[in-house]
This record gives structure tokens, C-alpha cells and sequence, in this order.
């Protein structure tokens, strides 16, 4: 088994707010990531798929047809947009990096199981170079 | 002469949007830009002064200080902002690269102009790794 | 499960000797490392964290807590130090990149376990972006 | 147990191609990558070693021994060449990023089981800094 | 004036060769680089225009735009191509990365020298990260 | 006239201290610089020569024999050394980055004025990727 993983980048927008708390308590703690005005980040997403190379092409997938999956399921859904009001699993969930990873996965694992011996195995994102974090599915 | 040059990044929302224009034209010349919910980026801000070291500290300046000013200056004012809705000059000014570049030097300059025998050299403003705008000062 | 990882950087000294060893046989095994006057580098460190995110805020642990966490437990006590001759821990264990990583995990386990549903996963330091050691603890 | 990584680069030429195919259809499945004048890339090979930090010494293994394992098994072997045309193992194999983990694994096996209390974890090879593949070894 | 800074990266193939010289004279001079079989690169170019930001669009040049024409009149001619077989200019010229930068100057210059008030400032090619050549036009 | 660039690593040790002063302003004005037990970092030099592109080569100057003058000339000096007790230049002159990149100008240049028709352009120092020094000589 080997380990094939490809990067994208998107751009967006969100902030951190829970309705069901005042202004203060969102402050305290959230922090300055409560401003309601949102703010925003060079996401990186990683994903990676898992399998035998195909004895044929030495490919575990087609990194080209990767690269489409993960612009359609991802990038094309959140670059540019403001997370919190544009991306409809975001409406009732904090877009934390957490969260983005996991939604990202839900996206990308109906797809990705669907491709021969491989299978998704990890997704990875980075809000900036200094904070990631990494989903590999439910147990 | 010799220039030193001092890194900080910031995150940011903006959108790019011309009051005097309809949503079509926006649109047309800003394309995915012109989304008014925002979308965000994590600028990295880079600035550089010219000067002669002092003698006894070998310093140009002190990058404590200029850590401060940056801070200051620049990093509180638009980190974690809304730069269309929250930062003063872009109330009627598009947030672009080249514009934050503008911006984040005329913060700077009169601060940095009043350092011993350093002055500020440069502002380079990173929207992505791929993109940056650089600023020298009106000639 | 989801992993949560934190980066930091600290600029610290050391030399790699060994006191029952001579001189040749420290300078045959470690190199130019074993030059007593000291080298140094900027290290990195990340900090990863494992845990269900939180349902309500979305965080698997609170990034800027974690921030604090690392800057009390391992940068404060080395950064801008010589790991040799100022971090109790190296008085007898040589500072290689292995074992800073354990002692860093050494000293953010106990405050990482404290911490609700989630704990410390891992510790990586690199040395240079060329070499960096992982520690998962002892099994 | 603790992994211990080191990174090194190479520049090789390649291109893909099946002999058993017809050239519409090495186009249709390798796009870009069938042109058989060849096209190239940076390498980087990251090499960890898994093991216990050797008590004296601090070290899982000898860094400097590590580079010179690399260097001999998998960089002068590949780099500023051809690998379809000069690397036997290309001669009846793709030379996807996947292959070329694989090969590196087998190349460097046999020497890091040799050594001590320490053995080969993981061979990764990146092509871009947006394309990686990992390999384990034979489960 | 402002100046304002796309990158976009290629994958090639080339080698350094004289046909004036003997084998062992571009071994000589070229070293590893003279292998026939060709060696590659993931290459880097990074455009500058310089100019004043429009005073409605904030734009020196419209960056999508700048995007398109280093896409139509560089990446599209050399990534996945031999530099040597494949791009005419380099029919009678080495393709080192001096070369390449000017060449690619010279596909850019006269398009971006057609827009507004903006203009190319200067071209850089790296061949890894360690080796770049910036070229500003003939003086 | 075409610049062309290399770069190198290197780590080293150092501390900001003046003789002169006492403790006190030692550390009022060098911070956590002055612990003289020394910190460190893994530094990045950056030199630049420009010239003429060689007609028949295509080379400014030879990249393998500036990697060989900046090894000889500056990376054997000050890799794996403390800078202020092992590099004579720093007897008595701070090594701040200022400093390093003067020292090391003035080291490289009588070797990159012997050669045809490039000369050294400027000498870059990175103490941090956060922080870097630029020299081009004296006027």
C-alpha cells in the first residue's frame, strides 16, 4: 500500500459566533476571531488516497482526476466565499479548521471511495503555515 | 548603506467593489473578487529600512522596535478586520495588494522616518505566496 | 478523532560531548558538532493533539491556550538559551533533535492530559528544514 | 520509539509512457506527461528511521551516516538523470511518484536494517511541493 | 509607482550541451548538467509590472489577466517540454537559467508592454530554490 | 546585464555583548541577545553576481564554482562555529545580521571581482526567514 497525497489552496472568509451566547461570552471565548465582520485565510487542503499502485500506469489514482475532484468538491464550494453564510453545512456548525477538515472529507470520501483499490485516507488543512488539522473519517 | 528587513503576517477579509458600478460591471472586471460577503487572505507584511549600522550595536535598527511599530502600526489595525468595513482608508479605496502596500506605508513612514540615521525603504505586501505588491514611497 | 497541530520557532545553542569520552573520540563521533564553543538553530516546533471537536465551539482544544501551553513549557525555557548549559534536562542527556523532542513531550504531556476530551498526540522538532525528529511517547 | 527524518533533493528527467499502448492512447491516460522527449522536476526524498535514541550518544542513528546512505542508494543514482533511460528499475516500471518511493524503499532497506537498534519507516518522495507519495514497505 | 508581482511554475526537461565542443570538454565545463538524457526542474517564474494602481480599480495590471499571459506565452511553451528539442529559441541557445530568463522576457515584454500605464519591471526564474536569475531588460 | 543568484546554509552561535557597558544595559539593550552563554540560528546567505550571460556558455559565472567560493569563503568559516569567539571579524564588531552580511561581502568579494565580466551585486543574510539583511557594498 502507498500514500498519494496532492495540495490545493482557496482563500476564504469566516468568523466564530454562537448564537446561542451574548456578545460577551462569544468575546471571551473566541476571541478576536468573533468579529462579525469575519476575517480570512490562505486555506491549504491536502488530501491523501491510499492504495497499490495500478501495475500498468504506477498510478495509485490519476493525480489529474484528483486535482478535478478536489477543485469540484472543495475549492469551487469555498474559495472566495465566506464559509459561515456561503457553504450550507456551515450554517449550523463553527468553521473551525477542525470542522472544515471533516466537512471537506464528507465531500471528497463519496467520491473517492468510488475509485478502484484506493480510498481516501487523510485530509489536511492548514489555515495558516502555523495551524492544521488532520480528519482520517469515523472509525 | 545596508537595508534590514523584518517579516509579520496578519489575517484579513476584503471584497473588491466600485459603488458607481452595477453588480454586472463589478463582476466583470473583479470577477470572484466582487463577492460581497467577503473572502480572506493570510497577508504577510514585509518591511525594510536603509541605513548605516551603528557602530556600537551593529544594529540599523532595534527589530524589537521595529516589531512594535509593525505591530502597531499595521498588525493590530487590520488582523482579524473586515478591511473594507473596519480599516479607515479603505472606506473609499479598494482593498487591493498594491493599495494594503500604499497603506501600510503611509502607517509606517512617519514613524520609521524619525529613527536615528535609518528610513524606511520598502513595503512589500504578500496577498498569497504567488502574489505581492511593493511600494518604495512617492518618488 | 481529529488531530490539531500548532507550530512554534526558538532560536537556541548547544554542542554535542560526551564527558567520559575523549576529545578525539567525541570529535570522531560527533563531527563538527562536538565543537564546545556551540552552533546553533532555529528550531521548530509542532505540537499535535487528538480529541473530538468540541460540538459547541468546534475546537478539539482552544489554539491560543495551546499557544500559551507551548510558549511556557518549551519556549520560554529554550529559546534564546543554551540547551547545554541552561535546560536542567541536557545537563546529562545530549541535546540531539531526538531528545529535545522528548523533552518537550516530557514537559507538555502533563498539561496536554488535563485537558477535557482531547490529548497530546505527537511532537516534531525540526532542526532545520532538513531534519526533525517525531516523538508519540513511550507506548 | 522515536522517527527520525531527513530530507534530501535531486533533479531527474522522466516521462510515461506504455509500450503496449498506441500513442493515442498514452496520450489519453499520461496527457502532459506521455511527450517522450521527457520533462523533469525537484526532487525531495524525506527518509525517517524509527528506533530508540541510542543512550550515549542521543541519537537513533548517525545523521551524517544517514546522508551518505541516501546519497549513494537513491540521490547519485537519480539525480541529473534520465529515469526511464538510466535507472534499471525504470527500464519495465513507470517512473510515477509512487514507483520512485517504492524504488528508493528497496534501495534503502537492505542498508537501514543493518544498523543497530534502528530500521527504515518511511520513504516519501515529493515531486512538486503539491504531489507526494509515501511507502511503508511490503505489510 | 508600484510594483506588483505574479508566480506561476513549469516542469522541464534540458541539458547543457555545445556542439562546437568534444564530449570531455562539456563534461568539463558542464559537469553532470552535459548528460544528454536530460535532467529536469519544477522552474518558477515570477513577473513584475510596475505602474500606478488605477485610481478606480486599485489595479496596476488586472492580476487574472497577467495570470492568462503568463500562462499563453511561457508556462504553455515550456512545462513538460525539453527546454532543449522543444522551445526554438533554445534551437542555438543554452537553456540555463539566465537564458531562460531572458527569454522569457522576451515573450512577455511586448504584451505587457501594451497595457495602460503599467510595464514589465522584471523577470526571475528559479531552477530550485537555491538558484535564481532576475533579468530587468536591455538597459 | 543579468543577476544571478545562490544560496547556502549555514548554523552558527552567537550573542550581542558590549564590553563597554554594564550588565544592565547589556540586556536593556540586547534582550534575550545578550545571554552570553549564546543562541543560535540556521542562517541563509544569499549572493548575487551580475553580468553578461557567456555567448557560449550562457553562464554569468559558473554556478558550481560560486557554490565552491561561497563554501571556502564564508560557509567553512562560520558553519557549526560561535561567531563571536571563533570568527576573527566579530573580535570586535557585534555579529548582528547587518553584520554578518558586511563580513561576508567583504569576504566573497575580492574572490567575485576576479571573475570575467560578472561582479558580486549583493549579499543577502536570513537570521530567521522573519528577519534578513541586504548589503551591496560601499558605495
Amino acid at each position: 500500500m502507498i500514500e498519494l497525497t496532492r495540495r490545493a489552496t482557496f482563500s476564504a472568509s469566516h468568523f466564530y459566533w454562537n448564537e446561542q451566547w451574548t456578545a460577551e461570552k462569544n468575546a471571551q471565548v473566541f476571541g478576536r476571531c468573533a468579529n462579525r465582520n469575519g476575517h480570512g485565510h490562505n486555506y491549504t487542503i491536502e488530501v491523501t488516497v491510499v492504495g497499490e499502485p495500478d501495475p500498468v500506469t504506477g498510478f495509485v489514482v490519476d493525480l489529474k482526476w484528483l486535482k478535478d475532484v478536489m477543485e469540484r468538491e472543495v475549492v469551487e464550494v469555498m474559495d472566495h466565499r465566506h464559509l459561515n453564510l456561503e457553504v450550507p453545512e456551515f450554517a449550523c456548525m463553527i468553521p473551525t479548521t477542525e470542522n472544515i477538515a471533516i466537512v471537506a472529507w464528507r465531500r471528497l470520501a463519496p467520491v473517492l471511495s468510488r475509485v478502484g483499490a484506493a480510498k481516501l485516507s487523510r485530509v489536511r488543512i492548514y489555515e495558516t503555515p502555523e495551524i492544521f488539522a488532520e480528519y482520517r473519517g469515523e472509525a
